[in-house]
């Protein structure tokens, strides 16, 4: 891997600073996402300390952006008047200097979402997070899914993923049952989360806006926010499994130890590989 | 009944194959439906092993609807573009052979609901799943209810369901405290769920995404599919509600006994009557 | 306080023969609602037997407003359609008698929004439920809030409500730790509560919607509609709050503990001060 030297004890340190920095600024995070996502991301962000404003309209989102810490965007349940949006915001917050996210849901399924992607695509996402088979049929891959499932493995999709950071200047995210993060140079992987996680609709749609309010207060290492917000993730996903009797459980106990993360146990239990 | 002959253990076993398809082959269900039932939808069908997807805009529903085993389509919170979509969606699925499952929420509420559900029922929805007074008003009887909950019995709506199912071919499965099924020839009734069911917003929703799920993999029988998904919530009610400590508590036990759902159990604990 | 004098036993007696009202007729409460918050809304009013009805298109919502015991319109996740519809349901609703609710959230954030709550506040709510943030900003005050979530104290926000409802002569609830009421005669301070209801998204959004279910049963006095809603909210949300282990099971914990409220514990526990 390209950060085979890179010291996975300093990341989780600075993963550590950058949840430390999420409790104390309550970033605002303006999620223009899917309907199904949109209680379970607003909690997520709340669990974590984050303020979450679902503002998506034309008529505001891209003024509202420019005040935001961050801004998510998801095109979960797509439709005309919400991708017009979606570009005039993002837009709007890259000029305004603003962090941005991107989460492809199902893009290869339809040549509507095919097309909005290359759209949403030049205005520079700092971060794309995504399934193995979005980020594969991403990088003009043949993924295996119709639809909003992952049916590939990360392993598979590491290469992709390293082809779009590069391509991109970004970050790329790919979750799974171990994560992989890369900018194109570094590159990491995360262990943690649970077989249930899946099992419990729009958890990745939440991890997208938790690491956009990771991006709301790194600086401008969008490398380092993924990685933090991910850990997160794995750590609070592994309890609440440990917990679970099954999805239903799952959802609620994720939403209480995400609230009771300890800020070290990002080092002391750090999923970082 | 039209079935009193008909051999309940039969159905029970065909039930039980049917649920086994679900959990082998996690059928995509495209949902258009409404804003209150997404999230619980989606993990009722996550929960059962199928694949979700909530593809709604005129721009890819249709083209989405030609690859997805099933599209659900409920009016809850209906408006002019939802619509519009909705019958091209319809007629998409209809035209690729792809079954159509119709929730027709409060539609007896108001002129634009009750001229929405005329064209609909003009695509010929595979299965409707309905409350009482739901039915009996999609019949032309006079319902009790002014807005979204029944107000109605089951057996009050029994014949209303006969009529449908004969002047529409389809199946028409009216669910409350004891459910009720007919193609027009056969007809049963399934027992079973939880009198907090109806605390829980938009179990009746998730129910019908569900029988969708089912349509999937019925390989032409409906009317087996419909009995199926009704005969799951049947035994998963019923065990949550013996657990829980109100309709918070229901809410997530449902799901979990959902997932638990042992394949045997449909012929074992069979709500079938 | 301009109520120093008046009866709090009185108030709460009220307020326990409201909610037996509510219980008794199971009113119609029809919202015109955020996506964020729908789920939850249609759960709490279900718990305390009201019925919701998420009817929001403008070719449908201001026909059953005329038959709906209240309308609650929220502007959490506004766009120009729903505003339309909003302004045409409000006008409905008032030339019929039903009583309207408006929470202006984040009302303060845009310019469409500022816009959108003085048309709105035009059409007459019988009452405001906001956060000390919103309602600051609502009279003209200056806001340390930038999103959705309070930055001031209800305390802080006391004369502000006061103003408001004697400009428009309406109900102002002001919502926070220690909730205000006031009518610009009468006012009263309503505790309990949790500090982990602000970690769970819409809780504020689901009381307004309560606010409207006992508007509904109220006959024409919505100052204690406001009060028995919240005293509720303020009850069951203390119980809740001893029983859960963080957000996520707090969410669950208070619908159970909405749905078990005995009328009688809104004299024997009264939370009104």
């Amino acid at each position: 891997m390209a950060d085979s030297h890179f010291d996975l004890s300093a990341l989780a340190h600075a993963s550590q600073d950058l949840y430390a920095a999420v409790r104390r600024d309550a970033p605002l995070v303006q999620c223009l996402t899917n309907f199904v996502s949109m209680n379970i991301t607003a909690n997520v962000l709340l669990a974590m300390g984050a303020s979450p404003a679902m503002v998506h309209a034309t008529d505001e989102a891209p003024e509202f952006a420019r005040v935001a810490g961050a801004v998510v965007i998801n095109i979960g349940t797509l439709s005309a008047p919400w991708l017009e949006s979606m570009l005039l915001t993002a837009a709007s917050a890259r000029q305004a200097g603003v962090p941005w996210v991107l989460d492809p849901v199902a893009h290869h399924a339809t040549a509507f979402r095919r097309n909005a992607v290359q759209q949403l695509l030049a205005l520079r996402p700092a971060i794309i997070r995504g399934n193995a088979s979005e980020i594969i049929a991403l990088a003009g891959g043949r993924s295996a899914s119709k639809g909003v499932d992952a049916r590939d493995s990360v392993a598979q999709a590491e290469q992709a993923a390293l082809a779009i950071a590069v391509a991109h200047q970004t970050v790329v995210a790919v979750t799974g049952e171990t994560d992989y993060v890369t900018d194109g140079k570094r590159s990491v992987r995360v262990t943690g989360g649970s077989a249930l996680m899946p099992c419990v609709t729009a958890t990745g749609c939440a991890l997208t806006a938790l690491v956009g309010a990771f991006a709301a207060v790194s600086k401008g290492d969008p490398y380092i926010a993924a990685v933090a917000a991910l850990s997160c993730f794995g750590i609070a996903g592994q309890r609440a499994g440990a917990l679970a009797e099954g999805p239903g459980s799952f959802a609620w106990r994720f939403l209480d130890t995400l609230a009771a993360l300890e800020t070290d146990s990002l080092t002391r239990e750090s999923p970082l590989r």
